[in-house]
């Protein structure tokens, strides 16, 4: 393709994008394909000889459309959201166009000194305390990872290794598999399944800790299990607090957590994937109270504050365990400069890494702090509003406090019935939410995702749940 | 930002990337630039209130492309290439709209389906034994990771998953965390680093073992390998094999290897993160002979085939140990399409994805098989030109055999006079190289990476070696 053609479709595709996200509201949020869809639609093979790129563009339409779930559509309130924005976008070509792989600072420096400051500039938008920021001049920095299940896992890594030193010193009789088979971490039930995922990948076990009737994971729970632990012969070596927990938007006492964690020299790490935006808003970092006590910090600006994936902000105090926990340093990676700057390669598990960075840079100019605030506090009032829809129907109940922007809700009465309105509810394709379980409590999850969501959309999506359940509730009636 | 502003935006950044990569010729390709540049150049925080769009295009030139690597300029020879392309950027562009995380197959439909059609497509470029392939009907099939360092930790944990449960079932005695120690993987000595970091990374030991004369790990050896472990104990679980090696470009010999490990029962992986995609090109096809063995076959599209990384393709003959490797299955994550089609979630590191089959649709629709084969052999010629420059100077030698597009060359003599001429070629910034070893000998690597190199960038690209060797060879003279 010669740059001509390439500007054509370019800007065709630009104008497609557009008009794509500004009429977004007007598609079925859930597509009505089966399994299979697609491969009829395909030839079996690729073409032997260039199609034209006005062919590829007609066939969006024809063959991936109507296979998309639209996750930017106001109807769209499943999962959290995910972030989608024009400067992100726009970056993104950018990135696309330098294509280097910054894994070290020689392969690229603007990639990684952009990347530096950029998470500098973050942090302190969140508040986070000085010692988990480059600015400071100490240990301490930031790193964009993937995704948050990445962030957990290279922070338990970190913490493996800086376990294993320990002991073996205190134990060089025991093996390495000996020392690894005794490491024990803890995470509330609350916690992301990822945490769990972390555990399995990484080989070592975790202790899934009751959460309080507030969905909260206690500093006593954690004391005692780790007191437990030790007196069985196990080593606590790291702990998940979440704030925002995926089932509810619940927040473990991470002001409790913190002391413990200190004392019991145990590596804590901080997940706040989803409402780590919130807190660029000072009236919402009391959610984050204690943070000075953890060893690692991570939120997803791709999920709230529409940087499109992958920007997953993860900070460390120190994170020497973390690049030494699986440094392997080739010849054809080593440069002049080693030392001077972060070579982000170690901070991760892949090797390679996009100019991420160009993203989260347009992302913070084009909108501002103040832009980006707004979004969030108009999200959180989003789903107050809904809130207060479903409290002044008293077929319904709300389940879990709403603190930002995700509402937890039920018809009062039987888990099936809510099955059932679930069911209708997707089945019927205007609106999308998924369910959770709290013990055995099953409900919905309303979360508002996009960022054209109104109070007319939020308004609909109630009218549409209200209708579907005056059906499932008239279906109910015992003799029916 | 409005829709207005944004086509405005990012139709003047679709001119910025065309101009960029038409005349990236005539930048510098090693920037001059020392850790820390960047900072005082930018704000000490993110701005309040959004800055114009104009004044971040204007900052490209001013902060960001003074620090730039710019791998895509026919003057960089350095690692492997990685790939770039009109078509791949403009797929990611609508990629960035639809924004949607293919977890699972209903969150988006159609960013599974294409992605198992196109994994498809590819494998049959590559005529990968169809047990690799979805379209075949049995288990086996395709997916895109990011990177290979993920694609072999992802094949190590399911190799381990597989074995512990085989295992376990002939010892129920034995701890997991005995079986895990007395776990055993095999790789060459040329294998990449990623190869020893997905050990450490799964907390199992990886040996090393010698490659032959001509770089390339035999079968025999990997079976004195097992045979002796095994005599002492220890579990042999997992191989892999590369082809294409980061040092040299050398094959190990996976025809020899593949039976070993069907025998042993021990997982067999290959890497042909490089070469992998000059098989789509059948003249190349012998490299991978044996193929039909392996248990996973990764290569990276993303390094040689023109789409844009993050594109690691993976095959899997048996997905399902991978898949319950790291299986976790909360509700919110849960659909009535579960088993139908493939949550792409259980075959990778994280739990968000974005919708990267696009820019391989794009990629190979755009350009056509027969384009993309013209383009791999265009770069091995190319490199057996500049072979050929080196060979007819007998100052120099070469390392080991050209077989695809690396050059591996050095001056005759000492280590030293070549660590010199490389700081000099470096350091004068016109071409950009990175260095390897093998053995004690240290040579240069000569990688052609830009889609844009022509005979006479080859040429320049020697001119400036063979001139700066004349500086190095002058100096170093007796008596000087």
């Amino acid at each position: 393709m010669e740059c001509k053609q390439f500007k054509e479709f370019a800007k065709d595709m630009v104008d497609y994008v557009g008009d794509y996200l500004e009429n977004i509201r007007d598609r079925r949020v859930l597509p009505t394909v089966e399994p299979g869809y697609m491969r009829p639609l395909l030839p079996e093979e690729a073409p032997e000889n260039p199609d034209k790129w006005q062919d590829v563009m007609a066939d969006i339409e024809k063959i991936i459309m109507p296979g998309v779930t639209h996750w930017h559509s106001p109807r769209f309130h499943a999962y959290f959201p995910t972030a989608n924005s024009y400067p992100a976008i726009v970056a993104d070509m950018l990135s696309g166009a330098i294509a280097c792989i910054g894994f070290t600072w020689i392969a690229s420096p603007a990639c990684t000194e952009l990347e530096v400051v950029m998470m500098d500039w973050l942090g302190k938008m969140l508040d986070l305390p000085k010692e988990f920021l480059a600015c400071s001049g100490g240990k301490g920095g930031g790193v964009i990872q993937g995704t948050a299940s990445e962030a957990t896992l290279v922070a338990l890594l970190g913490a493996k290794a800086k376990a294993l030193r320990r002991v073996k010193q205190d134990h060089p009789e025991w093996s390495e598999a000996t020392i690894v088979s005794k490491l024990v971490g803890y995470a509330s039930n609350q916690a992301h399944s990822s945490v769990e995922r972390a555990g399995l990948l990484g080989g070592v076990q975790l202790r899934s800790l009751p959460a309080d009737d507030n969905l909260k994971l206690r500093g006593e729970t954690l004391e005692r299990a780790i007191q437990e632990d030790r007196r069985n012969g196990l080593i606590p070596f790291y702990v998940v607090a979440t704030l925002g927990t995926t089932n509810a938007c619940s927040f473990d006492a991470l002001d409790e957590m913190g002391p413990v964690c200190n004392k019991e020299d145990v590596w804590l790490h901080v997940d706040a994937a989803y409402a780590g935006s919130a807190f660029i808003c000072p009236e919402f970092r009391y959610l984050m109270a204690g943070v000075e006590r953890a060893d690692s910090f991570n939120f997803n600006p791709h999920k709230w504050m529409l940087v499109n994936f992958d920007c997953s902000a993860m900070w460390l105090k120190d994170p020497t365990y973390v690049i030494n926990a699986f440094n392997v340093d080739p010849l054809y990676l080593k440069h002049d400069q080693q030392g001077a700057a972060p070579d982000y390669r170690h901070w991760q598990i892949p090797l390679g890494r996009r100019f991420r960075a160009l993203k989260l840079w347009f992302v913070l100019r084009l909108y501002g702090v103040r832009n980006l605030q707004a979004h969030i506090r108009k999200h959180v009032a989003l789903a107050h509003e809904f809130e207060e829809f479903v409290r002044q129907d008293n077929r319904f109940e709300i389940v879990s406090e709403v603190v930002l922007g995700l509402v937890c809700f039920r018809l009062k009465g039987s888990n099936e019935r809510n099955e059932t309105l679930l069911k209708r509810i997707n089945g019927h394709g205007v609106i999308h939410l998924v369910p959770s379980k709290i013990g055995d409590t099953y409900f919905l999850r309303l979360a508002i995702c996009s960022r054209y969501t109104e109070s007319h959309d939020i308004q609909l999506s109630w009218d549409e749940i209200r209708s579907l359940a005056d059906d499932v509730l008239a279906e109910d009636q015992p003799g029916k």
